[in-house]
């Protein structure tokens, strides 16, 4: 496996807390960050079935990168996509997993067809 | 005391929670929610020591009553903002609480002078 140099992260002490409201604050993203919650091997942004273009999602993953809450390695030609659980857990106990409960009682966003 | 209209707010439960994490998002409102946690008989924009003009004040707290994180009661000339934390309590269990825990760790915007 071929793996390049990774995207800038904020260190775990760099996390703002108005930052990751922010990237949470869009439908599009929280519904992302939900597909990321829990699974350690990351997913790219073609797998996502959100009603966006790929350049959009690229967009939506640069903004949640960049405000900590996820982080972004290449693989070869795929950028794989995962959830900073723990940095964000030791920065905000709790932030994280009230607000994915929280959007459960949320409507979903419907797959691309 | 003359209490004339209120301004319109949106029911308990059509608060959304991207709104409502949006509206958080802003350091400054993040500081005004702050303020209002736990004051029953809530403040005006005057009462803030917030490093903004008095329209930019008006307009955050818009954004916090839009989302339905806020009231907002007319008296006299004065408008005064409550924070509606059993509507947000019932809405999304924990989540202000959570939130205000973790804006307790964020730098603190000074008081203008």
């Amino acid at each position: 496996m071929l793996t390049t140099d990774s995207p800038a992260h904020p260190g775990r002490e760099e996390i703002e807390l108005a930052a990751v409201l922010h990237a949470l604050s869009d439908p599009v993203r929280l519904l992302m960050v939900r597909g990321l919650a829990g699974d350690a091997d990351g997913r790219s942004c073609s797998s996502f079935d959100v009603p966006v273009t790929k350049s959009t999602c690229t967009h939506h993953f640069k903004v949640l990168r960049e405000a900590g809450v996820i982080h972004q390695r290449q693989e070869g030609t795929r950028r794989v996509n995962t959830l900073r659980e723990e940095d964000l857990e030791a920065r905000f106990p709790g932030l994280l997993a009230t607000i994915l409960q929280a959007a459960e009682g949320e409507p979903q966003l419907t797959a691309a067809t």
